[in-house]
C-alpha cells in the first residue's frame, strides 16, 4: 500500500522509556520493510537497546537514525512548563521532525497533556478545529467503534462535541472506508429532551448538518454494543466510560482468578477452554486497542499507553503507519477547511 | 433488629409492572415476616398476581394492603408533567403515604425523574440538601463502594458535590458501621491540579471538612480497585461510568459464549467451572446490586431498575427495608441540619 515513510519515535516516554519503546520498534520494523524511523531520546540508552536488536536483518540498523536530546518530559510536567522549557526535549524535537515533513507519523509514550501542548505548538490544528480530541476504537459485540474525546477536553462547548464527529466521521470513513458512518452523542438517556444543553445543542448542530449521518444520542451501555461507528463525547466522560471499562475488566479477572483457584479440576477446565480464552484474548486484549490519535492536529500523532508493554507498543506503531499511509491530516484538512468556513 | 415496618410500593413501575413487582413482593414478605406492604397500583392486575401467591402463610395476604389508583407514571412521562396531572398516580400516593409516616420506605421500579420529582414534592430533601442524588453500592474487587450522583444531576456544582460526599459518608457509616469511610472524588486524573474546576473545588470543601476522611481523586479504573468506601461524582459521570460497566459485561459475556461454542470439550470444561462461575455470579449478579436510594431526601426513597428481574426486585426491597430498619433519614437529619447551617 504505502512507499516508504518515516515515524518519529519519542523514546523517552512511558513507564519503561526505551526499554519498551526502542524493542518494539525494532519488532515492528522487521515486519514493517517500507518503514523508516527518527528516535528521539538520550543516545546511549537508546543506543543500549538498539545492541540487544534479536534481528539479523542488515538493513534494520539503516533504517533507524538517532537523535539525541540532552531532556525529555517526565509524567508530571505541566503543559504550560514543557511549553516554555522542554521544548526540545525528546518528544518536542520529535514532533519538530513530524512539523518540518521528516517524518510522516509521531508516537509517544509520553505525558498526554505535553504531546497536545507541543503538538498545537509545533504541529498546528487542522483548519476550523478550536482543540484536537483523543480518539481510540474500542471493541464490540460486533466489530469495534471509534471513540473520541477521550480525555484532552475535560469541558467542551457544543461547538467542539460538532468537530469531534466531524473529525471521527472522517476518519472513520478514511480508514475504515466506511461510506457514511454512523455517530451517537454519549448521553444519559436516549429521548431527545435527556442530559446536559451542552450535549443537546450539540445534537441540533449534527442534526442540522445532512453530510454527516447522525443517529441520536447513546447511554453508555450502547458503546460496547456495536452498531454505532462514531462515539461523541466530551473528555471527561470519555476518560470515564474507558477507564472504569479496565477497571471492571481487571475486577472480574481477579474475583474470576479466585473463584476458579487453583484446583485440578479448575486446571483442567482451563485447559480444555484454552483455545476460546485465547481467542477471546486475541479479540479483547487492550494492547489490541492501544494507540490513539490526537484527531484535529494537521499531522498523525498517536499516544502510546503509558504503562503498554512490547506487543502494545508495537500495535501503537502499527496505528501511526496506518493513518501515515492514508495521509490522514491530508484527506480531513480540506474537507474542514469547506465545512468549518475557514478563510485560506 | 426491627419491629414491624411498612413499605409502601408502587406496582406499576418497571418492564412487567405487578407481575415482577407483585411476584417478588410476595416472595419477600415470605422471607421478612415483620414487613408489611402498601401496595399502590391498579386493583384488578395487582390483584390478579396476588392470587397466585405460591404461598401457604395465611399471614402473608394478610400483611399485604391494597390501594387502587387510577392511573400510574409511564417512562417517557416528564417529570413537570407528572407533578401536575400524576401526582394521585400509584407512585404519587405510595410517595404520600411514606410522606405520612404510613410507611417507612418507599420502592418503585418506574420513571426516575417522576420518582425524584414527586418524591421531592411530598418527602421533602432533608435539611441543607440542594438535591438529592442517587446512590447505589458496586462490587469491588475486596467489597463494595458506595457511588453517587448516578444520574439525577447531570450537572453539579461544587457545594452539591460536597454534599452528595456527606449522604454517602454518612450513609456508609450507618448501614456498614464503617467508623470513618473514605470519599474519593471522581476524576480524570489523580493529581491535585487535574480536572474540572468545579471538581478542584469540591475538594477544597472536602479538604477543609475534617470530619469527612477525604482521600483524594479516583479515576474511573479505580472504582472497582475497592479499597474507598465513598465514590462521588456528578450524574452525568455516575451515569456512564455504571452504563459503560453493564455494557462491557454484556459484550464480554457475549463474546465468551461465540469463542466457546457449543462442542462437547466446551461444554465439559463449563461443567467442571460450573461451581466456580456460579460463585462468580453470586458475586457479580447485577440483580445482586439492584436498588438505588434517592439519598437527601427526607424518606426511604428505593428506586428499581426498569428491567429488574423478580429475584432483582426482592434485592431492592431488601435495601429499602435495611435503610428503613436504620431509620436512616432521621439519623441524618440532625447531622445535616448541624453541618449545613439549616436554620429550624
Amino acid at each position: 500500500m504505502a512507499n516508504s515513510l518515516r515515524i518519529a519515535v519519542d523514546a523517552m516516554g512511558g513507564d519503561l522509556g526505551p526499554r519498551t519503546t526502542v524493542s518494539a520498534l525494532l519488532d515492528f520494523l522487521n515486519s514493517h520493510r517500507q518503514v523508516h524511523a527518527l528516535v528521539f531520546g538520550d543516545q546511549t540508552q537508546v543506543g543500549e537497546q538498539l545492541s540487544l536488536s534479536p534481528y539479523k536483518d542488515p538493513t534494520l540498523l539503516s533504517r533507524i537514525e538517532v537523535r539525541h536530546s540532552d531532556s525529555h518530559v517526565i509524567d508530571s510536567d505541566k503543559p504550560s512548563a514543557v511549553i516554555r522549557h522542554k521544548r526540545d526535549s525528546s518528544m518536542g524535537l520529535a514532533l519538530q521532525a513530524l512539523a518540518a515533513g521528516e517524518a510522516q507519523a509521531f508516537i509517544s509514550a509520553g505525558n498526554t497533556g505535553a504531546i497536545m501542548a507541543l503538538g498545537l505548538y509545533f504541529v498546528k490544528a487542522l483548519p476550523g478545529i478550536s482543540r484536537p480530541a483523543i480518539c481510540t476504537t474500542v471493541p464490540t459485540i460486533s466489530g469495534r467503534s471509534y471513540v473520541l474525546d477521550l480525555g484532552a477536553n475535560p469541558v467542551c462547548s457544543a461547538a467542539q462535541l460538532y468537530e469531534f464527529a466531524l473529525l471521527g466521521a472522517l476518519t472513520a470513513s478514511e480508514l475504515e472506508s466506511i461510506e457514511s458512518p454512523s455517530v451517537r452523542l454519549l448521553n444519559v438517556g436516549e429521548e431527545s429532551n435527556k442530559g446536559r444543553d451542552d450535549i443537546q445543542q450539540a445534537a441540533a448542530l449534527l442534526e442540522a448538518d445532512t453530510e454527516i449521518n447522525y443517529c441520536g444520542y447513546i447511554e453508555g451501555n450502547g458503546i460496547f454494543q456495536g452498531g454505532t461507528d462514531v462515539i461523541v463525547c466530551d473528555g471527561f466522560a470519555g476518560n470515564v466510560a474507558l477507564k472504569t471499562s479496565e477497571g471492571l475488566a481487571t475486577m472480574v479477572g481477579a474475583r474470576f482468578r479466585e473463584a476458579v483457584g487453583r484446583g485440578w479440576l479448575a486446571r483442567l477446565a482451563l485447559l480444555l477452554l484454552r483455545g476460546p480464552l485465547l481467542k477471546l484474548k486475541v479479540q479483547l486484549d487492550p494492547a489490541l486497542y492501544n494507540g490513539a490519535y490526537f484527531l484535529g492536529l494537521n499531522g498523525v500523532v498517536v499516544k502510546s499507553h503509558g504503562s503498554a508493554t512490547q506487543t502494545a507498543f508495537v500495535r501503537a506503531l502499527e496505528v501511526a503507519t496506518a493513518a501515515a499511509e492514508h495521509n490522514l491530516p491530508d484527506v480531513l484538512s480540506p474537507i474542514l477547511k469547506h465545512k468549518l468556513n475557514q478563510p485560506g
